[in-house]
Parts: C-alpha cells; sequence; structure tokens
C-alpha cells in the first residue's frame, strides 16, 4: 500500500479534518514540509505553524496561505490533533509530552524519543503497523542517514532476510541544518580560484571558520558526523545501526556504519554492502526494488545512469543504482543509494506518518 | 626498513650512480614526481626527462637545475638503468619493453602490466622482496585507490591475518590527471554563489561539460570511476580487488570495492570495513601502524583528529584513523584512511621502487 490512499479528499469541508501544528515550521525541515504539506493530498484541517518566540508574527505560506508563526507554549496545542515537531532534540524532549497532554498525537523529527521502547520508529513503506501503537502518544521519526536507505533495505530484506549491513555515508551539509549550507557556501566562495587544496594544512587556513564541523568541508571529506559516543564510534554510525535494527524489527542485526560529510547541499548517500540469509541475485534485486513503493531503480552504467545526490536532491524517492552481487559471496549485494535528507530524510517521511496517522483518526471519528 | 636505506649519500660521484630516465615527466604524476627526486636522497646520476613530442624541449626544473624534455623515442633509452613510466596505459604497453630492450629496468605507473604474471607490483613497505624478480624487466605500481590503503593494510595482516575487506572510496579529481582538476575548478566557479544544487537537475544545467566524469563533480558525488567492466564492477573497483591480492599475496582474499569520485582536489579517502582471521583491538591496531613504516596514527576525535585530505594531501604517509572494532565481529576493524593520491598513490611509490631498484644495481657493480 502507498501511504496517502483511503485519505479524504480535497475539497471536503476543512472542518471535518483533523488539526495540525508544525513546531519547526521555520527550519530547514520545517521549510521542506510547508512545501510538501501543500502539494501532497490536502488531508489537514487548520494547520498551526510554530516556531521560537523569535519567529513568532512571522508569515509563512502554507497551501497556498499566509500563516502567523506562534511562539511555543501550552495553549499552541489547545484542539490540536496532529503535532509535528523538527525542532532541536531538547526542545522535542521538553515540550512533545505537552501537546500529548494536549490530546495531540506527536509525529517527532529529532532524536529525543527514536529509541525508547514505548516510541514507534516509523518508516510507512517498512512499518506502518507499528504506528498504531503509541503507548506515550509519540511517533517518531528515523534520523536522515537510516532514513536514506531503509525502504529499498526494507524491500529487499522482505524478500532475503538482511543478515549484515556494511554501509559508508556520504552526507550533505543541509543534514546539520540551515548552518552547514551556508558554511559550505562561504568556504566553496573562499577557495574558489585559488589553487587551495594541494599543500599540508592550506585549505584550514584559507577557510578560517569551520563552522559546524570539526574540518573544513569544501573541497574535503570529513570522517565525523554528529558526536562521539563510546569506543570511538560517533552518535551518527550508531543511530544508523540502532535506528535500522528497530525499524526492520531485527535487534541482533549486524551493522556497521562510517558516517562522512561531503560538500554536497542536498542529498545524503550511502554505499552499502548488505549480506542476506539467501542467495541474491542482481536481476531480482532490480524486480523487488522497481516494485517497492518509494524506491526508484537507475542502474544503466553503460548508459551513464546511477544515482547521484544531483539528480536525487528535491525528489521524493530512494534512488538506488550500481547494484552488484559480491565477487566473493552470493549471499552479498552492494547498492549505492540517493536520497534527499531534508524530503524523505525528513519531512517527507514526517508528512507521510502524519498522513496514516490522520486517516486513522478521520476512520475514528466516522 | 625503511626505503632508501643503504643508498650512495649525497655528494657521492655521478657518474657512479645509475641514470634515470622519467617518462611522462610534464603529466600530474610527473610533475609530483620531479619534486620528489629533488627533495629524496640523492641515489642518480643523469636524469633525463622524456614526453611526448609536443613537449620535446621544454625546460623543467629537477634538483634544481634545468633539464630538456626529450621527444620519446628508442634512442632516449640510451644508456638508462631505470625508466620511470608515467604515462597513459597505451604509451606504457608500447615503450615499456622497448627500454626494457635497451637494458632498462622499466617501473611502471599505468595499468598495461599490472596483474601480468611476469610482473611485479610492488609497495615497498609491503613486499619489497617481489621488485628483485622481473622475468620482463618490468616493475609495477599499483593503482592510487589501492596504494591509499596498502601500507596500512599490509601492517594489520601481518599481524593478524586479512581474511576480507569491504572498501567504499573518496576519489580526488587529480586521479584523472590535470583535466579532472580542471573541471572541478571550473564547475565550482560555476556554481559559487548561487542557489544551484537544491532542484532535481540544476547542477548539471548550471555546470554544463561534465569533463572526464559522467556526471557533474561540484557539489557532487559520483559514483562511477574508471571504465564499466563485467557485472556491473567498474574497473576500478576490480582494480581495488585483483591488486590488493597480489600485492598481499592472497590470492583469494575477500575483496568487495565501491569507487566513487568527490569534489576534493588530491588525496583519496577510503573507509575500510577489515576482517581478520584473528581478534583484534583497537589498543593493538593502533600499536600495530604506529610502527608501521610509512604511515601515521591520527585517531583521536575527542580532540578533533581523524584524517582528513585537507591534512594528508602534499604528505608522503597513508594517514589512519577512526579505528573502531565492530561491534558485532570481535575480528573485524573500521577504518578511515587517507593517501596523497599524486604522492604514495603514485610518484613517491615510484621514486621508491626505483630506489631499491638502484641499491640493488649499485650493490652489483660495487
Ligand atoms: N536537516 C536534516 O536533514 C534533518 C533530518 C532528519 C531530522 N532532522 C532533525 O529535525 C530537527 C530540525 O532540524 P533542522 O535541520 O530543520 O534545524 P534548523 O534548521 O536549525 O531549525 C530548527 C527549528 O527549531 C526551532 N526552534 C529552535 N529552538 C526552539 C525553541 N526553543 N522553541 C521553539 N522552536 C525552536 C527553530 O525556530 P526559530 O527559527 O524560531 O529559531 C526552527 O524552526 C532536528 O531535531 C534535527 O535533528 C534534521
Ligand atoms: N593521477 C593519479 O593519481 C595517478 C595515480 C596512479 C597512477 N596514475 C597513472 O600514471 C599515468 C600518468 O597519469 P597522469 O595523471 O600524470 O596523466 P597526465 O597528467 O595526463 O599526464 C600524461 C603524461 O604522459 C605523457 N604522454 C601522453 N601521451 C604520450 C605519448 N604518446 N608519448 C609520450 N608521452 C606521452 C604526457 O606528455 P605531454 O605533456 O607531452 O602530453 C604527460 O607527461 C597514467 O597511466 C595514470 O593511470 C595516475
Amino acid at each position: 500500500m502507498i501511504p496517502g490512499g483511503g485519505l479524504p479528499r480535497a475539497g471536503a469541508d476543512r472542518a471535518d479534518r483533523p488539526t495540525l501544528a508544525v513546531v519547526g515550521a521555520t527550519g530547514a525541515v520545517g521549510t521542506v514540509l510547508l512545501g510538501l504539506l501543500s502539494e501532497r493530498a490536502d488531508v489537514w484541517g487548520e494547520i498551526r505553524l510554530v516556531a521560537s518566540p523569535r519567529s513568532a508574527g512571522r508569515k509563512l505560506t502554507v497551501r497556498g496561505e499566509e500563516v502567523e508563526v506562534l511562539a511555543l507554549g501550552e495553549e499552541v496545542f489547545d484542539g490540536v490533533d496532529v503535532a509535528m515537531f523538527d525542532v532541536p532534540d531538547e526542545v522535542s524532549a521538553r515540550w512533545a509530552p505537552v501537546a500529548v497532554s494536549k490530546g495531540a498525537v506527536v509525529v517527532d523529527n529529532s532524536g529525543a524519543f527514536r529509541m525508547d521502547p514505548d516510541v514507534p520508529l516509523v518508516v510507512p513503506e517498512v512499518n506502518a503497523h507499528a504506528a498504531r501503537v503509541r503507548p506515550r502518544g509519540i511517533v517518531s521519526n528515523p534520523n536522515c542517514t537510516t532514513l536514506s536507505m531503509i525502504v529499498a533495505m526494507g524491500a529487499l530484506h522482505a524478500e532475503w532476510g538482511l543478515d549484515e549491513l556494511v554501509v559508508a555515508s556520504y552526507q550533505a551539509v543541509s543534514g546539520s541544518g540551515k548552518r552547514g549550507v551556508d558554511t559550505l557556501r562561504e568556504q566553496l566562495a573562499a577557495v574558489v580560484g585559488t589553487e587551495v587544496g594541494t599543500q599540508p594544512g592550506d585549505l584550514r587556513r584559507a577557510v578560517g571558520d569551520t563552522g559546524p564541523y570539526p574540518a573544513p568541508i569544501a573541497l574535503n571529506v570529513v570522517p565525523f558526523a554528529g558526536s562521539l559516543a563510546e569506543d570511538g564510534w560517533t552518535s551518527e554510525e550508531l543511530k544508523v545501526r540502532n535506528e535500522s535494527r528497530k525499524i526492520l524489527g531485527l535487534p541482533r542485526l549486524r551493522v556497521t556504519a562510517t558516517c562522512v560529510r561531503v560538500p554536497v547541499i542536498t542529498t545524503h548517500s550511502l554505499s552499502v554492502h548488505a549480506r542476506f540469509e539467501n542467495e541474491v541475485s542482481v536481476e531480482k534485486a532490480h524486480e523487488i526494488l522497481a516494485n517497492a513503493p518509494g524506491v526508484v531503480v537507475c542502474d544503466d552504467p553503460a548508459a551513464g545512469e546511477f544515482p547521484t545526490p544531483a539528480d536525487a536532491v528535491g525528489t521524493d524517492p530512494t534512488w538506488v543504482g550500481r547494484v552488484r552481487r559480491s565477487l566473493d559471496d552470493p549471499r552479498a549485494l552492494e547498492l549505492f543509494v540517493c536520497g534527499d535528507n531534508l524530503r524523505k530524510g525528513a519531512a517527507l517521511n514526517t508528512a507521510q506518518i502524519g498522513e496514516l496517522i490522520a486517516a486513522e483518526l478521520t476512520a475514528n471519528r466516522a
């Protein structure tokens, strides 16, 4: 089932439909979410926009209408059925339970609740059913790196049974929010037209401030994303591991990730080595992926067809290409996947979960 | 043993020392090689510079002296003891045997002879001994992607016995020669200061010509390097596999590579998942790598220390960091490695092999 089926049609009276609050409407993810809410089948009654007091009173456009931004506070959740949170972890941690206490179902994009056993972690194409059981009234949205590959992996897992993932990422700067994008653009402006990038340290000197990154990101790759966790792993690498296990319902799945930031604006890419319990074939993989909702196969390298961020950016699906069977192991596949980290990696998945819940609420009311 | 030990000292009479020809002296690799020949302990008598007829008569500086470039032809090898070839495959294929027939030992940087069973494929820190047996009079230099990791892998293999490598690369544009560098710089100039990189296809429209690459390389990553080989693998990916096996003397080593071009000028990076026959530990890996010639350990992420191209470019060693033991497999290590593709990845390894041969020739003469 493609999420979004069976929803009330545009044109029905908005008064009958659930009220939505978007918390963090002014951010990188929030901005893309407002665009998606304007493009997709309209399932919402009122849409209320919320951000920090800094943004209160700003007007943003959603569904072609100007809406004034409200400062986050208890009263913004009055009468709200679904609240989508696209704010930093600590803001979600504090305010999502407030929204729930006021009767809203929360769809949270932060890392605050993802590994809470009482909070489902949902990717509609993979585990839509999990969104129905929400002991805390909260549904979590996975992080963007996991989301960039998990739809494709879920489809292959359903056929062959996943045994192990070894992943290396190529992560875009918009994954760090607006500040990441600004940093890359400023650094590029500082190095363009120079000979920088050929002598040790010349790039560090040329770019000066490294912004949210621990090293220059223009003309460089930075093998460190998130914060340092235990035993040398980063928080981002452990998220890929723990969230993949939770979404796929495979608590003992072997997962190893190395997360690397690259000078790309938007769209995360991943090189994936996936080992299954059964023998695989490239033809069958193509067939499974071509039939999987939310996946596009782009795999004809002889014709120059493989996924790249330049082509996947701004689109909804997970793009999959460079599918090869391991030369040493008939149960292992190599794939290269690209997904827009602001769309499927964040706002789109949130919108999809919201639509599942809207359909459920509407059905319950009927 | 660090290659370069036991060689004739600078100051000895050049007439006693072997004559060297550098074929391809004007190219990306050749240029770096001339710099290295000028910096390193001087083991050579005459150094003759050779390129295509297009460059004949140009003057280049080596060892502080101006030397006129000769057009490639049989006579340039008269009296030459060692000839280093840094030219396209087809030029090596044709001319290396000519140099051998004139009495020279050839050190070839191209892909023309690497997998020939009668041509040793040499990385002095790993298999210096192999350079002594050269049935065809030729020693091959591995490709730059393999070279960026193999010194570190060789050291770990010696301790624990390598069983499998799963590699994802982040390859710099200078790996495609001068044309790659020019292409990235031109594309960056076209996109800097714009909003390009956020809409599908906007990057393709903005950069126009993609030069030696099948997709834009500025603000993008391109999961395709080399040419298409069998079953969806690229030539570059098969080189990593076949050359790693040959250098390490492990013809059945399991190796899987995905080669990806990134917008970095010089220095290839690799995310490596390495599985061994024995249980590993991060502490011991640090110790082995710290003691390995040609390797620098840069692994204190809490202090912002991990290898990046910005820091490794222009330096000789293989930089290794982000060393982690797999959370699921006590025999697997994750590492992130960086190596300058023009130095250790090409010119430096060639210079080192040349020095091994110079020492052998000098010892034989004495
Ligand atoms: N970027 C991605 O690819 C991505 C992907 C998946 C998940 N996420 C997660 O999504 C969340 C938002 O990320 P982003 O990239 O959109 O960040 P961002 O661009 O920095 O936006 C942050 C948003 O949170 C609001 N906010 C901050 N502090 C607040 C407060 N105290 N009270 C109310 N609102 C507050 C901001 O409002 P003002 O404008 O008023 O400050 C803004 O709307 C984060 O948890 C992030 O980890 C991001
Ligand atoms: N770039 C790397 O990172 C790297 C790493 C490892 C190995 N390699 C290999 O090293 C070789 C050189 O690569 P590069 O990147 O230095 O290439 P490049 O920048 O294109 O230089 C090519 C060199 O070959 C010479 N040449 C071309 N055709 C010739 C001919 N018909 N006769 C005589 N000389 C000729 C050129 O001389 P003119 O200037 O006169 O045309 C120039 O000196 C290639 O086989 C490459 O695969 C490169």
